[in-house]
């Protein structure tokens, strides 16, 4: 991108990201560090964020995320000199190809966005880190104990199931294809169900302070898992409710402090490993998700290589963040703040791939 | 109240409540907002609420709530300037003929309290506003599937239970009647039990600004439904528990960004039904409770329209209304920025009724 | 401690602590406070604790915990003039001769510690106070109904178990003798489980102010059980899973307005009897640890007479310290300011023993 960078006005970068997932934090931090914002937004939302445009100095609308790599979108962008921060959904809504492919400078690691499609390399690029990582086993393996089932393309956790049998697991896995959920059931992961508590810890690897600082944690806030806890185990079991795993909220967290050097030590290692194998490596905010069991041990079987949505929780600072900086930092404006030194150091092109 | 209004002085207008609920929030913002504040408190609470005596500037002593309406308190509380702000449990305290028909400014819409009263009457102004809400019947209806029981007048979420069929919709009743939980059965409202997570969403309508804010989220806490989860499903069961459901407390949320347009909707189509059928329409804060199931659906089970205690959570601010604010905006200091804004523009009549 | 104090130079005396639990907290706090800080800090933590340099001026580096009340450091500590902040792992870690005897003046009650290694002298405290507690049983005693066993030295909550009856009750404490986990089963104590849900309430009495704050309130998040709740029931009784209840974090929680009155009454009520039976009574933070009914009764099963870590939750100060003090306040920056206040008070000798 060092092309296209080149011909950008330093004095006017602008912060754009797709409206949706954590970009009203995103407008709100890049403001605060003082940069133009632009919201790339569908038709249909543009009326929603309308209502912040006190945090939005640009609109572009398209008709669908794809629009985003079409060469009209992507020189406007250009012409914005606009910096692209990509959060959750980026590449589920404009697709591999316009994500990893688009002429624009991106704040963050593009090269991760091919692994982390794909859940078989995500767990070895853990693996490979040191991360301690549940066990995996393929459907038609045979399964002791309870496992979770991930198919590829099931969405915010549709699809996701536990079984406890390799026959469960290939059972689950037909239906599921039967009812049009996924295609490809043969990437599917299946994963050792750890038992434990889930817990979500955002990161953020700073090129230019050369360190990884623990910006927050979350517990995810999931239909209808979360709400079945309400019934009686009989009322469950009579009318045959079966758990789904679909984020749609999170709720905030902190986690015991002598558990913090473990956590960042994981931090870290996840940032050698993808300078390793992914040069320059992460750049920005990242996420470990994980199990803690009650010997205090704790197994990631997931990680974001982008801002994930509990980070919302967290638009004025968390608790971790406020140790670091001292002043409200958010994910969204720890983001700006990053490009904000970069541009001062003269080193933008060390946070842009 | 026009006429009580005139003869205010609105260089020394006082924002005056009753002490509970979500008081604290609202005698805080209050003050930060340069107003004075009236404490109207029970004679046992009165050593609690002079703990916050930097916040409150009189204290009205009762010796029971319904002693608001008498004409001493009233004339007192004119003689103060006095906005009177009602919170969620201001027509329980009071009752619903004082409520509605005390001679002061309320900041609200006093009409919404006679719907509020009843559950039919509430649930049909929602599907007016059209809003989705879960399908609803009557005691002696036969019902498929699990139901809840709402009781009029079982307080705090007593007496709510959980039935899966018309039968023992019927037998719940019943045994409520006997315990002296409720009086008037055939006022319940059954309705169908939302399979996924509930969510408690607070807005705040600006009649000023001419906007409504979504303003934070929660999850109530309820005892001992949220402790019943400690036990295993065989003690449970084996020990007869059966889930309650009293809110003691509340936990912070925040929702999924792609949420937001369709909960921002739900909030501006509510106050568009109230300005239709409630002239002039729900002022400042209300909330409404939902549940949103796996396919992202939301459903709306009940509302408010005063400020709920879950924005307790908020002194400070919400991840939300910092969004809209830029500084620490709690609900209770958002009520008295709204009356600030009235004043200085000489449209208080606009945000009391 | 008085003759420690005396050779102290009152214009640069630093905040100390053992660089775990809510250290962080505390140093963020003392520096806002305008104090210097030193981490005591064992030497495999040590790098994690650079991270935070610009919160500590002074590292202390042992080989273990127990190293603390060597001569060195303790001369070294009081050659900074250093006060002693005891948080929620300091007896747990040095051991109750060297909490307790330490020659460095304490923020807080070192009279304490030793009750609080007793849970029967615990309870006696409570109940003398006048706190509601639940029913008290030993091992061998017959129960009815659902208890909780707490055995002495199993940490964190390992080790606690639920049962239902007496012969349960020997079996489960049998059992984990076998496995290591306790030595001295006699002194358990079995509780009556409180049906409810359970939240933690974070105090400061302030000798300096005359007056006990309520500054926060937390539930805990807890292994596994907390994620046995996403586990259907036939799934967890298939496994044969057993709840454990090991603290890895915290989750924010506000009470209910009307319940405050009584729980800033209980505060009280346990300040006055340390002040009657382990004068001068306790100093600073200190937590009880309850269950409510679904009748709103609040009864206290523990407590702790520190910095308890769901005080990590509110590094940016908690909705109910931000009602106190109109500023950002933690527990640690309130133990600063007490500190302060007292020096510039000359009434440091009463907020240390």
């Amino acid at each position: 991108m060092s092309e296209v960078l080149a011909r950008y006005d330093l004095d006017r970068v602008t912060i754009a990201t797709l409206a949706s997932h954590s970009s009203l934090q995103i407008f709100h931090g890049a403001k605060l560090e003082g940069f133009g914002t632009v919201a790339i937004v569908p038709r249909d939302r543009l009326w929603f964020y309308e209502q912040f445009r006190h945090l939005i100095d640009h609109f572009i609308v398209l008709n669908n995320w794809r629009e985003l790599c079409s060469p009209d979108v992507v020189r406007k962008l250009q012409s914005l000199n606009a910096i692209l921060v990509p959060h959750g959904s980026y590449v589920e809504y404009v697709g591999l190809d316009c994500a990893e492919g688009i002429e624009l400078p991106i704040f963050g690691l593009r090269g991760l966005f091919r692994v982390e499609s794909d859940q078989w390399a995500k767990m070895d690029l853990l693996r490979r880190a040191g991360i301690p990582i549940p066990r995996l086993f393929s459907v038609g393996d045979d399964v002791d104990g309870p496992v979770i089932v991930k198919l590829p393309g099931a969405k915010g956790g549709r699809g996701y199931f536990i079984a406890r049998s390799g026959e469960e697991v290939a059972r689950g896995v037909e239906e599921r294809v039967k009812e049009g959920l996924v295609k490809t059931p043969k990437d599917a992961i299946v994963q050792e169900y750890l038992i434990g508590v889930p817990v979500y810890i955002h990161y953020f690897h700073s090129p230019i302070l050369g360190r990884v600082e623990i910006l927050g944690a979350d517990i995810r806030y999931e239909t209808n898992i979360d709400g079945l806890r309400r019934l009686t185990p009989d009322i469950i079991v009579e009318m045959g409710l079966k758990p789904t795993f679909v984020v749609v909220g999170n709720i905030p967290l902190v986690l015991r402090e002598s558990l913090l050097p473990r956590v960042l030590d994981y931090g870290i290692r996840f940032v050698e490993e993808t300078r390793r194998s992914l040069p320059p490596g992460v750049i920005g905010p990242f996420s470990l998700e994980g199990v803690i069991d009650d010997e205090a041990n704790i197994r990631i079987f997931e990680f974001s290589g982008r801002i994930v949505a509990g980070t919302n929780l967290y638009v004025y600072g968390s608790p971790y963040s406020y140790l670091y900086w001292g002043e409200p930092m958010s994910m969204g404006r720890r983001i700006a703040r990053e490009i904000r030194m970069a541009i001062e150091k003269d080193e933008l092109n060390r946070v842009v791939t």
